[in-house]
C-alpha cells in the first residue's frame, strides 16, 4: 500500500488528484484509492471550474442546516453525514498499466471539513 | 478487463445489466464494474417496475432545479452532481463461479443524461 | 468468501460492525465488504452516540415522504431509495495483516428497513 498527503484550503473544496494517482500506476488490474477520514471523501467526475464550484455548493445543500447534535460535540457533523454518503474509496480497473478512466472523468479528493492536511491511500492488486 | 455497450432512451433511466454480467462471471473472487462516464452511475438494488419509476423520480428529486453554473457550459449539470455521488464502480464477490448476488439484488446502470449509447467496464479478480 | 450474520432491532439504524470484521484478517491485500441486500448499505465513519443519531435522521431526510410507488407493493421505498445511492459494498485496504482504517474510522452497517436479521459477505484478496 503507498499513501501520499494533499493539503486543502477551504472548508468544502473538490480537488482533482488524478496526476498524483496516474505516475504511480504502471501494472495490475485494479487501482483502490482510500481516503482514511470521516470528514472527507473520494469520488470520480469531471473537473471543470463551473461544476467544481457546483460540486461545493451541493454537497452542502443535501446537509441543509439541520441542528445536529454531533456539533456540540465538535462542529462539523455535516461532514461527517455527507462522509456518510459519498463515501471512502472508489476502485479503477488498469488496463494496460494505466488508469481506465473515461475521457472526462478526474479523481476527485471531496474536502468537507478542511482546511487540513489529509491522506490518501493507494493499493493496486495484480 | 472486458467491456460491453448498453443504449438508453430516456434523460433519466435505470436500466437492468444483471445478465450480461453474469453470463461472463465463470471464476474469480472478485467483479469490479466501472462505468467510464461522468454523467451515469452504477448501483445495486431491487428492480421491481415501480422502484424502477421511484428511483428515477427520487435521483431527479435529490438534485432540484438549482441554478448550476455547469449549466451555462452544457445543460447537464443534475447529471455530474448525482454521478458524483452515486459514482461509478461497485464491487461484487464472486463465490463458486457466480456472482454472490442477494435475493433481490440486480446490478444497475444509471443514465443521468441519456439517451447515449455507453459502456461498461468490468474487471474480474482471481 | 466468508459471512457473517447481525440482529437489527429498529426501522432505520447504523451498527459499529469493526470487531466482527477486524478479527477476520490477518493477511492479504484488500478486504471487500458487500450486503446481500437491498434494503440496507454499508459505510465507514466515526462511530460517535451523538452522530449515530444524526446519521439516522440524516437518511430519512433525504428521502421525504414522497409518495413512492413502491410502496404500493411493499411499504420499504424509502429504504430502496436510499439503499441505492449509499449502496452495498466497501473496499478497505491491508496493511501488514491489519485493516488500513484511520483513526476515527469505524465500519457501519445501515439498517433501513429493519428490525431484521442481516447478512454481511467478506473477501479477501490476495
Amino acid at each position: 500500500m503507498d499513501s501520499f498527503r494533499i493539503k486543502t484550503s477551504k472548508k468544502v473544496e473538490v480537488l482533482d488528484i488524478t496526476p498524483m494517482v496516474s505516475r504511480c500506476i504502471k501494472s495490475g488490474s485494479l487501482c483502490i484509492l482510500f481516503v482514511p477520514h470521516t470528514t472527507a471523501a473520494i469520488t470520480i467526475n469531471e473537473f471543470e471550474p463551473l461544476i467544481k464550484e457546483d460540486f461545493e455548493c451541493f454537497y452542502s445543500s443535501i446537509v441543509g442546516k439541520g441542528s445536529w447534535k454531533h456539533n456540540a460535540v465538535d462542529a462539523n457533523a455535516e461532514a461527517h453525514l455527507l462522509s456518510s454518503i459519498i463515501k471512502s474509496s472508489i476502485s479503477i480497473p488498469i488496463k494496460g498499466g494505466s488508469l481506465a478512466l473515461g475521457a472526462w472523468q478526474k479523481i476527485l479528493f471531496i474536502e468537507l471539513d478542511g482546511p487540513r492536511e489529509r491522506t490518501v491511500h493507494m493499493q493496486v492488486i495484480k
